[in-house]
């Protein structure tokens, strides 16, 4: 018998969790809305029934004896020592939380479960999901890229995650690429985050559908209504060979490489796993990142270089969150 | 009695060696010329009897038994585990050469010496030598930054020279800062050494002389001969009060600055080494690479920045090839 977790995919929007089997994987899994409504209290209650429902499912097939914890990747700050989440973006009102504490001590006082939970933010669990699970399983050190509303990334060294010592490593959007350049995010200018994060490609995107006389069959899917454009469109029409919209996602892969570079000139990580909801635009954006990666490096720093799509989709969270407890 | 090690700091024009006692530091130390004219053999063979001299002269006054062996650092890329040095800079005519073997057999063969030798880049050994004897004693993960004719780094985690898989980690010269900036170094673009090794701040710091109509007391200096101009009379000149001088350190150190900041985003490194020739420009540099340095990163990486300058000068590398048999 092997050990088995529940991962929890801890968003500001839903919550995925799963019973993960370490051999096996995912044996159940479920998708419900993260109750903002009832604010701090309330979430640590939703999240404390959900793993007391999934514990409770699970032991019915499964010995409690191998059971291991509840893992969470959380939105934010995460000091995953103390178990501390800080000033999670979508959830107002939530400061600095002792979340692990706080769901200890729920799942004991209501559900009267006493389950060890370890906590650590979502861009370094769903880095531990592909590099246990997914496509990081033959990489000994590499870089987890998430692209979507944010730019997020996860460090995995010697198959381990690096954390840093205060906890914020991987902080790749936040990479300054053009110190002078036109793009701000969180006050910072030129991060990879403003030029590659989703605002930054639909902002660029408008930008280059404006210059261009010949206009762009984005227009069409959005209905012509530019405020409407989402990646999808742009990776829709560039698919179906529109010229603007390739021209765009070749300027996000290699402002991605450009990023990329930095991590190999500053790491030696020279793997990369590229996720998140941007990334479907696949060989769009992954030619010419690699195609920039390697003019931005030293000659002496191209072999081994890799860049792959990350394999687990939105499961990746729940896999590693679940890992967290695998030690 | 403590161990002790020849530690040889190797450079294009000149070789230092010294013997240095783990616990008490330099013993003793001497300064050579390179003999580049002899080629790749000749340069063994000077490294061979420099190791071998220091060897008898320590061992009438410390025991033989006590002795660990002999680091050198090399300028160029090096593979510590195998040994190997890589197109050093400055010493023509060598490609790829076994080192540390080559000078194994050699001490064995021409000094009749079985002496186990170390190997690896300067900067990361001037890094170690900062970590064990400098500045780096009190912290536990550190950047060492040397401003010099280029701009190198080496990478301390846990108190241990991180390295990266291929050994080509902590090249923070190579970091993009300015991806269409007007400056090139070895064919990349807008790399922090673009902006602040030796060439690109003389670049500057005419470029902004030219555009002052004030001019700058830094020209009586190089006796108004600009092709003679050199950071240190930038430095003295702006120390006298020169206010072209004065904004272009504060450039050079808002640079520097930025390419911290993402060290700091994507390590969690907090700590900053900085050392090298151009470092003697002091606070010029440190006070508005601190600034930048929290105005480029998140309020939640602020806690525990520092920034102070390297202890042990141009001793650094001695003291960091000897720790690479300490152990």
């Amino acid at each position: 018998m092997s050990q088995w977790a529940i991962g929890i995919d801890f968003g500001g929007t839903a919550i995925k969790a799963a019973v993960v089997d370490k051999e096996r994987g995912i044996l159940t899994d479920r998708r419900v809305f993260t109750d903002t409504a009832s604010g701090q209290r309330g979430i640590v209650v939703q999240l404390s029934a959900l793993i007391a429902d999934l514990y409770h499912e699970a032991t019915r097939r499964n010995s409690a004896e191998n059971f291991v914890g509840a893992g969470v990747g959380a939105p934010g700050a995460v000091d995953s020592r103390k178990g501390l989440l800080s000033y999670p973006p979508n959830l107002s009102g939530w400061a600095v939380v002792p979340l692990r504490d706080e769901l200890q001590s729920c799942l004991m006082e209501r559900e009267k479960l006493s389950i060890a939970v370890a906590l650590d933010n979502d861009a370094n669990v769903a880095a531990l999901g592909e590099a246990r699970y997914g496509a990081g399983r033959e990489f000994q050190d590499f870089l987890m890229v998430t692209l979507g509303t944010g730019v997020g990334g996860g460090i995995v060294l010697d198959r381990k995650l690096y954390r840093g010592a205060s906890g914020t490593a991987g902080e790749v959007g936040f990479m300054i690429l053009d110190f002078e350049g036109p793009t701000i995010h969180a006050g910072i200018r030129g991060t990879l985050e403003s030029f590659i994060g989703k605002k930054g490609i639909l902002l660029l995107a408008r930008q280059m559908i404006e210059a261009t006389l010949a206009g762009s069959s984005a227009g069409a899917l959005c209905g012509n209504d530019y405020s409407k454009l989402s990646p999808r469109h742009l990776q829709e029409a560039a698919l179906a060979g529109d010229e603007v919209s390739i021209a765009l996602w070749h300027r996000v892969g290699s402002l991605l490489g450009i990023g990329l570079a930095n991590v190999t000139a500053l790491m030696d990580i020279r793997k990369f796993v590229i996720g998140g909801g941007i990334s479907a635009a696949g060989n769009l954006i992954f030619e010419p990142a690699m195609a920039k990666l390697k003019q931005s490096t030293l000659p002496s720093m191209h072999e081994g270089l890799e860049l792959v799509p990350a394999l687990l989709g939105n499961k990746a969270g729940m896999y590693g969150a679940a890992a967290l407890c695998f030690g």
